[in-house]
């Protein structure tokens, strides 16, 4: 139930309204939005006489969260959700460039490839030190060690640190080097993980499965949010269809949807939603025009030699051309770079 | 095969080469670029002694084209095609704006939305007068007498007519009415239409069955263009996934793969591919930023009344706006409205 | 809206009851079912008062068919629909065989072929004429000339002939040559081709669109019957998913669910459904388990040289081999051979 | 790498073998086949001179093992996997029933359930203890609790057990439980979990993930196995395609596919597959006949109250009468229950 109080409510009564809906309990969230106090009431809610919680002082309407996510919906939270990150402002006004390789490789290729995307204006650096691989016997990661070379090379140009955590057990080892957790998309509905992430105060950012609809993808950010990390931000990454040209389809059409249900950031990952390098810029660019809080992308100054990933790399020249192009796009939809 | 001529061939001696290759029970196709004449021969390649081939006179070389469509490929045609229609020249720089109802219902309505959008930018009026509709018991359309009312609605305000002509035994009526015919998704794969219109010399457009390979797509291109008609363009509506938020699922990744695969333009239709009001206009400007050649969208003056589709119709004043964005974007990628 | 007449209504009543609904402009469709008459009234159903329908003479109940498709549905008409064809009861306790060649290739082929499958049990025979191809480039059929063969192959071993109709134009042809005429599943939703087979009294096979719902099926369905041909019958025959090791997912769970929602039979098609020949009988036996009324089965003599899906066929002996199989299977559910 | 021993190869010279392939680095692998030792060799290839290999004493051949997956390859392993558990070898001729309710409720519940399905004929008890729900407010199970009471009403009936393990830190709490550690299909490619129970000694069920290739799903069977457990098993449980009707798509067409590519047992579940209770009986059918080595289906005595997935339980005498069916169609296939 989403629980509405009066304008200019006393805390007191708040904490009143909040304690009577924990005792019959209810998990109890709290946001506040044009100087409103909004409550969520979240669990069995039969113990609750719904009609009368209107004339409990304070109240001004108790209705129904209709949408199976709660704290993800704009209902509950109507205004955007902005994840302070270093230098980035995630949902805001600003668009967020994260870049960098899909795998840290060494200390040199880190090194230089943080430097050109910091150069072009990317705020955060993305890099994998434990890689998802379909194969057991394909390159796995550098483990710890890559963890430790990205964030130098990240820290050496002011960036923030995003890399994927892939198992509960790796959760709290992830979090000492890098600034925001990434769940990749095939984790997307292991739970214990997503609990697990839900216990730090890390930002987290959720990559829609290669099959998830959309209502999915939003409860599994409801998974951490309801561990009490509301510092989520999802990721569209493409997904799974019949066409074989395309490594993904990367799926727009998700940006606009979830900015209406959700008020949590949307980063569209390009990369891996076309898989093809000359098709990187076209979505970038269509993703920004669609309304995207931000991109991810694979960038790699030598991507054939690259251990994972290479064809879907950009050049660090043509990641440049990209952020100028970015520029325009997002005044025409009202941000900026 | 595809056989090059030497730059400065003559054109005897290039007639030549293609009676040759016709003898070998083969058909020719030729175009031109960059100064030298490129020949297609398609059909039985086992007639000819491809070896030699390239010591006939004015040969420089013959290769195969191998991908399955081959009017269609950029291997044979590499310059894009530009169509004239009108005050439109699809293809071109410029990008072409396609606008109206999604059926045709009267007089008044017609020419309401036509005033509307001619005023906007659009230089062709979509409408439909035969309506493939899923149940039997839905409106099918006002028929020739709609065809009437959409041509006198575009005349008016010079506006050239795009509508849907669903069975081979409609084409000559809709080609006396119509500047561009427009084949159906459902219709993607009739092959006895296609080649119908194959025979008119009337432009085509070809929209994208719901569950298409990009592959099935330019082939059933290639099977209106074997006919003779070279005037063909594409236009991506959405595929079906599983997410059932959206009416379907807008594949702006098709747009930069058409565009390499072949010369053909690609128009997007964000009104029926994410079949939401307020999501057209997102998925709009992704698709120009993504580089399509154009856009064919739905706008209605009064959409809660009109008899299909309303729900996925834009008003005029929200047409307006998106074209204004549109022309910044289109700067962005080179192009201008 | 469907109109329940009481038992033992007169013939004379149960014509008024039809003729009044008929005034109110619907169209009205007649069925009996344990003694009842049924009646299915279709159509702007605002100029009738149907609260007071039930007081009419002769009247039982009035309710409202929920179902889009309303002829189809097992609401209207609660028995199996049986079609006699030839030797053939299909619907009927016993499961109807057809089988033979993918596409007719001569005189020799199609005698040898017609044999075999009428010896192991078929009582229909395939074969097509007019080939629907990806490639304009690919074999088309032999046309007339095939159906001819056909025909006399067929009737020379005593059984039917069911061939595709490609377009609004062929019906005539293929009715004089076929028992059933074939619906392909490219023109699923190719509703002139559908009109125009609904004017004949053949019964028709509609194969299901490679990404068709069952309800937009059984609204391809509705098309026909609407114009007064009740004689249908659907096919099953693999739809489109990301699976790229078959060349098609045959859906067997639309078995169950079609039985349920409509009387009409249930044919499956796994050549086309799987694509692969070692795969042919294990879904085939399974389509029998699940309770599908019959199989439609390529099987070709010689498939190395077939000249369309050799890779799917069955040679002669597979075809006994199953069929010998599949009378154990059907005794399972309750039916034979 | 496959090597292929010479028939009668003493065991101090295919130790030889292994050991000289170990040196260069790679993952040995053992089989036996027809009297043959079959060695699999996994790595950076490199290292060793293949074209040599073959004059190594005691060996006959060395092929490349072409398909990503090796071990879980029928090349490597040529004959049929038989898993015993208890009084189920699965993968043998014989037919394994696994049965038992989603959720474990309690005492009563899992007792009752556990007494009727022992009597039917099942030798193994399903039952979760830990549920992935895709809401965080639903019912997550029972936990260890749930386990004891599975484990408890398992052996009062001679019944083994399976239960899904949901992260790598449950593995050893649920191997304390279960005979058969599941893996659920969201957890498909949660690879931390795959290798976790790849170094246990338990028999494993990899449910198949809702959108995986068959390719995917023989890949998570080789990292388990990759990690020196063979004692694999793999459950089809649908895939999600378009269709709304059905929860799931049941794709049958695996279980011939996967036979022919992998030496492992496959199970198929109804009851997920196609998620509607009336429609569980046809498709456990289809799937013997399809050639399914068992079924894991959801039996409760109380479905209308069950706290997960009670749509698409069976009833127990729904159980009875569907093992009656199958004990004829799996005699059809050369099987027996």
């Amino acid at each position: 139930m989403l629980v509405l109080l009066k304008p200019g409510t006393a805390e007191a009564t708040a904490i009143d309204v909040m304690t009577r809906l924990r005792m019959a309990g209810l998990a109890v969230h709290r946001t506040e939005h044009e100087g409103r106090i909004r409550v969520a009431a979240i669990g069995d809610l039969s113990a609750v006489a719904w009609d009368e919680v209107k004339d409990w002082p304070g109240v001004e309407s108790a209705q129904k969260l209709s949408r199976p996510f709660k704290l993800a919906s704009r209902a509950f939270h109507p205004h955007d959700t902005i994840l302070s990150v270093g230098r980035a402002a995630i949902g805001d006004r600003r668009i967020t460039l994260m870049a960098g390789p899909c795998s840290v490789e060494g200390e040199e290729q880190a090194f230089t490839i943080a430097a050109a995307v910091a150069k072009a204006g990317a705020t955060v650096m993305r890099g994998g030190a434990y890689k998802p691989r379909t194969s057991p016997y394909a390159f796995q990661g550098l483990g710890e060690e890559g963890l430790k070379i990205l964030r130098r090379a990240a820290d050496a140009h002011g960036l923030s640190v995003i890399s994927e955590v892939m198992d509960s057990q790796q959760v709290s080892l992830l979090a000492r080097y890098a600034d925001i957790l990434q769940i990749g998309a095939r984790n997307m509905q292991n739970y214990a993980l997503l609990r697990e992430v839900g216990h730090t105060q890390k930002p987290v950012m959720i990559k829609r499965g290669l099959a998830s609809t959309i209502e999915e993808w939003l409860l599994s950010a409801e998974h951490v949010m309801a561990q009490g990390n509301q510092q989520v931000m999802l990721c569209e990454r493409g997904i799974r269809t019949f066409e074989t040209y395309t490594r993904n389809t990367l799926d727009l059409n998700a940006v606009p949807v979830v900015k209406e249900l959700s008020h949590l950031p949307v980063i569209v990952d390009p990369s891996h939603g076309v898989g093809i390098r000359n098709k990187v810029a076209p979505m970038a660019r269509a993703a920004i025009a669609a309304g995207a809080d931000g991109l991810i992308i694979e960038v790699h100054h030598d991507p054939d030699h690259a251990l994972s990933d290479g064809a879907q790399s950009l050049f660090p020249n043509q990641f440049d051309e990209l952020v100028a192009q970015i520029r325009t796009i997002a005044e025409v939809v009202g941000r900026s770079i």
